[in-house]
């Protein structure tokens, strides 16, 4: 099914890298791997995603994989080493490597590219060739980059089962400032105020500040890098935040219950902008909260009811119960069918409400 | 099986009002009902949520679950009007009613409290008997309360299906400023910096940002409530916020790893202090992501397989998936059950990876 040209020399074969590696593979495409880590290249080649580069091989195709720092030296390395090949890279932030880049020969070949996806775990041996399945993977040209380049790029995003993102790589940065390094930064701080709360207080933990703070659990080592290179981009809207937020104390200390309304409806606004699934304008939603026995079989049960009713789940949220052996299960469903499934439920035996 | 004495009567029949009357009555409580709105009265009782509260009635206990402004007012109200009964509101602050109601006769008779649950939707027709289940209510003692007016409203609780969490007015405020109004308010900045971006930058939108920002799209009005009479704690921790966030942007400014490992490693310390499932401490978990095609019945073929594969499922996350009709469900369970719960999903079919 590819119209993408091998072969696909992978560098780095790490989470990503093996990753991208396995998905090639799946479609048919020669891959041929680099690392550092010689241990890292025997543990990916032994699960199937290609085979050791050597100096003859001619990839038509070289993904950067490598670790967010110094990834414009590898970048660099990979346009002179590989005179003939499109090259992109993976990394989490676009504009710093392409700065170390941008004067090198043949850049034009060069298209940086950004796959949303990741995992708690890292090395070859998390590798999984859907990783990338139905996400968002940015490409981000640069001005002098070549039309074929960026239609190689975008097609080994598609190869990849994910969604290609045009755009450009300071854009980029912007964007993954507001819609992944900001949002991460404010879990840490909310639950950086949890550390050492009594434990008293945290007994009154709801399902609200579980995913408000969940992303927080995240690795420091990788987030210091990540927010190392796109500290601009950070540092801006930071400095939004530090504004918002002094207008918030302001409005809270003085009562102004104006003021705090504007900034509790731009919230409101804030989470209907982000897209819908499958990228169409948000459909209004509702939930149905079920409570539900918490051992195996139970949720089978109810989604086999729900299955049989005929409505599809958008959404599903389980709330962490601090006392009893039954779990409170939300159904996030299109608005117009939570009623019919709600009374279906109850006909059912289940114990619901809205 | 409730050794609660009525009659109950419940002064206020919105959401909260009338699911505590409809938990009183499954467990075959009188209940008294009383509202300002004729409307909400009718529905309630409608409902089967208890009879309209006559003047000769001689409840055992009020449960006062009027707005949250006036609510001091309401309690001081309830004591006077039935000099023989137990009297607390279900208010979510504490301190700011406690003042009103402190140097009233009968004040010992008075216990606050506050079930941590609620819905998207107001008034009677939202409210269900289900509505408490499994969470934590807050009972908080002041320091002249009788005990068998605290043993009272723990009674209340544990028949309305919750599990009672024992605190004081104060260290309740404190609890719920840091477990919910600090993660709402980071919530409401952060979807707030989305408002207005622009779509190429919220098509890069994961699981990670709509996890953060879920609780701002929550009613504006009932928050300034809320915040306005939990002003003086949420202020101070908006204060301490003000300062982790300046030390932050200093972090990142000065490109300072240290100082920046030390904000993340606290945010993964916060994460870990919420306590788990069943108030024991968090076990490990571990996630394991399954493409499911979206429709109707095929979340219902993967519970009904992990249920035969015998793997509890602690908690699910469907990833909003922007390009195509296969959602990526995340499936988290216990860690040491992980490994075996992939191979055999895959063994059946399933597309997965960790």
């Amino acid at each position: 099914m590819t119209d993408l040209a091998g072969p696909v020399a992978v560098i780095g074969t790490g989470l990503l890298g093996t990753s991208v590696a396995l998905a090639c593979r799946a479609s048919g495409l020669d891959v041929l791997l680099d690392d550092l880590s010689a241990e890292h290249l025997r543990t990916a080649t032994g699960l199937g995603a290609g085979r050791p580069l050597r100096a003859e091989d001619r990839p038509r195709l070289v993904v950067v994989a490598t670790p967010p720092r110094h990834l414009g030296e590898a970048v660099a390395a990979a346009l002179s080493d590989h005179p003939d090949a499109f090259v992109t890279d993976v990394g989490s932030v676009k504009a710093a490597p392409l700065r170390v880049v941008v004067d090198v020969d043949g850049v034009d070949r060069y298209v940086g590219s950004h796959p949303m996806a990741g995992s708690e775990r890292s090395g070859p041996l998390a590798a999984s060739a859907a990783l990338f399945d139905g996400r968002p993977w940015a490409v981000t040209p640069h001005a002098a980059a070549r039309p074929d380049a960026i239609e190689a790029i975008t097609r080994l995003a598609r190869v990849c089962g994910a969604v290609p993102v045009v755009l450009d790589p300071e854009d980029h940065d912007l964007a993954v400032a507001r819609t992944s390094h900001l949002p991460h930064l404010a879990a840490v701080l909310v639950a950086g105020r949890l550390a050492g709360a009594p434990s008293a207080h945290l007994a009154l933990s709801g399902q609200g500040v579980r995913d408000v703070t969940r992303v927080a659990a995240s690795d420091p080592v990788m987030w210091q890098q990540i927010l190392g290179a796109n500290s601009a981009a950070v540092l801006g809207l930071l400095g939004e935040v530090q504004k918002d937020l002094a207008r918030l104390i302001e409005a809270v200390a003085g009562g102004d219950d104006d003021a705090l309304g504007d900034i509790l409806a731009r919230g409101n606004a804030g989470t209907a902008a982000i897209p819908g699934k499958h990228g169409g304008p948000s459909t209004p939603t509702a939930s149905v909260f079920v409570s539900v026995p918490d051992h195996p079989g139970e949720l089978a049960r109810l989604f086999g009811d729900a299955g049989d009713i005929g409505v599809n789940i958008e959404d599903v949220h389980i709330d962490h119960d601090p006392g009893r052996p039954v779990g409170l299960t939300e159904l996030v469903v299109e608005a117009a069918r939570a009623d019919h499934l709600l009374e279906a439920l109850e006909s059912r035996g289940w114990t619901t409400h809205r």
